[in-house]
């Protein structure tokens, strides 16, 4: 640990198969106007609905519904959510779905009664709100992005082909999140697959930034061993529930602010994958796992140390005798070899992304420097012609 | 993870060089009548109650002292800082110290308003308080215990010969933790060899136990590697400011519930020692030191696999070729030699503790049943017997 920060997280988490009894308990404690957030309707399908329903009602929540939140929220969508949180007058949001219903439904509450635009306000010049904020909850039916646990809020401006994260601070945090990993069950593989890569990537943003002896990597690299092993056995048996369950646990805990304390941190994948979301409307996950070994192999010299330093921490890499270069390649190459195991898309051509968009999805991925590299734009043209 | 649980921890971290400037705006949040508790007096010497009183004093606080908490905190002292939280009518409680002083304070914040005698309340039928409870926070001078982001609040009745540790909930965890490593580099090597001790015991106390697969094994494995190497550089140059960071950083995520979380915990260790340091007052990581190697060899054939794991995983024993036996061997062999190298105390008569007080000391030990045998009065004694 070198650098200084400050550690704050607010978020309950009730998790494991009875976690749901405890909402409206939670939502009480916010009010009674609640507004419902969720996606397409599979929770109509699989029960949660009525889960939360049977809690709603029993705690005497005025319920209103929005439905229709898209994997990729869009900036017209926030704008339609806000009015309603508006509207209504709510006392709470509760989002229930995966990280796109949670990112939107902090998105809606810092934008109900913001005065200015939104958009121009927290996804350009980055600000924190200034008005009053509507408190958020949310019930987690699919894993990956962590948005349980954390301010992230990822919207995409389609107009302006732009997909960008904002990240709030601990007042737009879920003041609780519903974790029951059954109710993930009914994701289907390819969903899950693309979480659990996710997952994975929030893990190696943070991990590969830095040289310092930092106890934030050393969380990283446990937290990875568990992803790797819970990984290939819930690919094997989906309703796995000790699988699915420390899948769950770990994607919460990778990216809740705590393994990137005291460090650095690069995050260029993700803003490669989401110039590709931007351009594709491709599941986020399949967009980090598309560009990632190419990535990772550019950056590798400039990072040699902590490559080594990951093939033989998380993938147990045998170094006797070999070069600091070939023990890295090991490493990617065991990475490469449990991401074709658990399914994951491997280049970008299988997410519709053709030669001609390059130029335009370069244009769209912002260049950071908190990674082993400062990508130049054609670098990062590179590794796209690379990821095809 | 398995078992169906509740994460919450609202304690806000403010870690490193700096961190002391939170600690006014931090206070002023919970009112202006402040309780400053520290120990004997060394933070007058090394600075820290100058920074301390130069917070306080900006925010505009008016400040009761209490000091003379002694390593051991006992039944007396704590009814004593109960009748002069209450007879100021303090708005919230300051501990600057280390585990000793913040666990004091948590258990004065309970016992201030509370209508019954606090020891048979919190102490003997472990329930929580019913009464007004002080709002508490900390700055920390000495790492090991965790107690700056639990509620853990350990109090010796000497009367009765007995140390015991009450766990209160969120409430009485401490709201803010003031986290400057440098203000740990002028506490004497013993005592922060027996502070690292007392953070490798936490750790282990959670991992050994179940055999399930869960995230939270694997997150105190990366603890433990982080620790080990950071403790060996910390007693080479007790200045190393990255290594006294990391353990520091390392003690809190510990011991506040984090990798105890979805598995039973054992703890059995902590209850002879607790024993030991009733009978001797003796400092507590060297009564954990002092009986581990012992307690741990006899446990082994009851939890050979996870002793084989933590052989190949924490301590990175190479496994070719040998049986499951060879390998834990090795594992407590590697602990043994880490132990002595960083000069913990390796046995009972170290502290004074003679044959004929084992009786004593076995009568003081309460057997617990999470850990992978439950133990008998005699394998007490047995282990007792080895460790002198």
């Amino acid at each position: 640990m070198i650098g200084d920060f400050t550690y704050e997280n607010p978020t309950v988490l009730h998790f494991g198969k009875d976690a749901v009894s405890s909402l409206g308990g939670e939502v009480s404690k916010y009010g009674r106007k609640v507004l419902l957030v969720y996606g397409g309707g599979s929770i109509k399908r699989n029960g949660v609905y009525d889960d939360v329903m049977a809690q709603l009602s029993l705690c005497g929540a005025d319920v209103t519904e929005l439905s229709g939140v898209m994997p990729n929220p869009t900036y017209e969508k926030l704008l339609e959510g806000a009015g309603v949180a508006r509207e209504h007058d709510v006392d709470f949001i509760l989002g229930v779905g995966g990280g796109s219903v949670v990112d939107y439904c902090k998105a809606v509450a810092a934008s109900a009664w913001c005065e200015e635009d939104p958009w121009e306000k927290y996804y350009v010049r980055m600000e924190e709100p200034s008005c009053r904020v509507i408190p958020v909850g949310c019930v987690l039916t699919m894993v990956g992005t962590g948005s349980e646990m954390n301010g992230g809020a990822v919207i995409t401006n389609v107009e302006k082909g732009l997909k960008v994260g904002k990240v709030f601070g601990p007042a737009l945090f879920p003041r609780f999140a519903i974790l029951n990993p059954e109710y993930t069950f009914t994701v289907p593989v390819y969903q899950m697959v693309a979480g659990i890569f996710d997952v994975m990537s929030h893990i190696m943003e943070q991990y590969f930034s830095g040289e310092d002896d930092n106890t934030s990597d050393y969380i990283a690299e446990g937290l990875m061993r568990s992803l790797i092993r819970s990984s290939v056995a819930a690919v094997k048996d989906p309703h796995d529930y000790e699988a699915r369950s420390n899948i769950m646990w770990t994607a919460t805990w990778a990216l809740n602010t705590l393994i990137g304390m005291g460090k650095t941190e690069d995050w260029e994948v993700h803003m490669i994958g989401q110039a590709v979301g931007a351009h594709t409307d491709a599941t986020h996950g399949m967009t980090l796992s598309a560009v990632s070994l190419p990535y990772y192999r550019h950056i590798k010299p400039y990072g040699l140390k902590k490559f080594v330093r990951f093939a033989e921490n998380v993938w147990d890499v045998d170094a006797a005798g070999m070069s600091d270069d070939n023990i890295a390649d090991k490493g990617l190459a065991a990475l490469k070899a449990w991401m074709i195991e658990i399914g994951v898309v491997m280049d970008l051509s299988s997410l519709g992304v053709t030669a001609d968009m390059l130029d335009a999805i370069a244009d769209s991925t912002f260049l950071l420097n908190g990674g082993y590299k400062i990508l130049s734009r054609e670098e990062v043209i590179d590794i796209l012609k690379e990821s095809l």
